[in-house]
């Protein structure tokens, strides 16, 4: 694939993922681009639009072949591809995650999940066992792992992204509240979510001092 | 206000936000578009560019004062209102946000946990205690709660949002995996978590794919 597809296309691209998920396990074969259009809520342009990024996959006076279009969605989103991903940071969100069923099921296995305290040490998470960070090292190499999850304060969390990078980890999932400073090629996909809850709490004060 | 401000400009404030934070903390008093920019790592016209959408807030040959433009930006997301929320869902992912301190800094009050899950009911989850989900309706109103975060499964959640709407609830943060349909007028925001997790995973497969 040559041409450069936008950020903004390839973040529309799950939700197209898991729409059309839905439709093939209720047993719908095709649809056409209206029908996608009104059950998404998005314009059947923007539907088409999207989806010719990647070479289109509709047939004129047919739609879309719903089981064909979400296996190459799958694809191109690298699914069809088994990922290994350590947690870093045992607390109640990296817990959370290794506890998020979901993930397995999409090729996302976690194989490891860390932590700097010692009361932490040992304790199971799902079929996980806490381990200290001292072992994160061995640990990414044996296991292959090419996906960090970055569930620990903001404070130290520069330094072990750089650590996770230079043995070997090619993407971070970064739910710590700072932006991380990786080298070209490596992948950062950031959660910070209070952005989300502060830009909630706009478009709450934003609507209600609207006059009516 | 009575321009129309996107929603791409929203969602860069409480970055925006953060960074100011920092500056102030580490006592800096005034800073330099260009300076913020090198920062930031956006440009120095992105930058005016965006906070011209609220009137500007720089002086020419002086740059921004940190304190105002922190405060400032604060008002503009609502910061400077007290909010009620409540979380629908005690597993996990809903115990690790009520845990999570920083909310509380800005503001966010979490008021309530509710689950339907009679073997959480009576757990503590820092100074809250899990609730059953009959509870909801009369606790909204008696603790003025505008805010809801559904971190629950996405079976159910379409029809809690339809009732936290009902009862008075504002906004909504939502964990569920499904998008809400909700009125004119009540602002939903998504964390779409394996969304997240599929723009990184596309982005890791994108980057290996490439001729080096």
């Amino acid at each position: 694939m040559e041409k450069e597809i936008s950020q903004a296309v390839i973040g529309r691209l799950p939700r197209y993922f898991r729409y059309l998920g839905e439709l093939k396990d209720n047993g719908v074969q095709r649809i056409s681009s209206q029908e996608l259009s009104s059950l998404m809520k998005v314009t059947a342009s923007q539907i088409r639009q999207d989806l010719n990024n990647f070479g289109g996959f509709g047939q004129q006076g047919y739609g879309y072949n719903v089981e064909y279009l979400y296996q190459e969605i799958g694809n191109i989103l690298g699914l069809n591809v088994e990922h290994h991903l350590i947690i870093i940071g045992a607390g109640n969100l990296g817990q959370a995650l290794a506890n998020y069923l979901n993930f397995e099921k999409r090729g996302f296995l976690f194989k490891g999940i860390f932590d700097c305290n010692p009361a932490l040490y040992g304790r199971k998470v799902r079929s996980l066992t806490v381990q200290p960070m001292e072992a994160v090292e061995s640990f990414i190499l044996e296991n292959q792992v090419d996906i960090a999850v970055l569930t620990i304060p903001k404070e130290s969390a520069v330094e072990v992204a750089d650590m996770l990078v230079k043995n070997g980890v090619k993407a971070i999932w970064n739910f710590a509240h700072v932006d991380l400073n990786v080298p070209e090629g490596i992948q950062v996909e950031n959660v910070h979510l209070s952005d989300s809850l502060m830009k909630l709490s706009y478009n709450l004060a934003k609507y209600n001092s609207q006059p009516t």
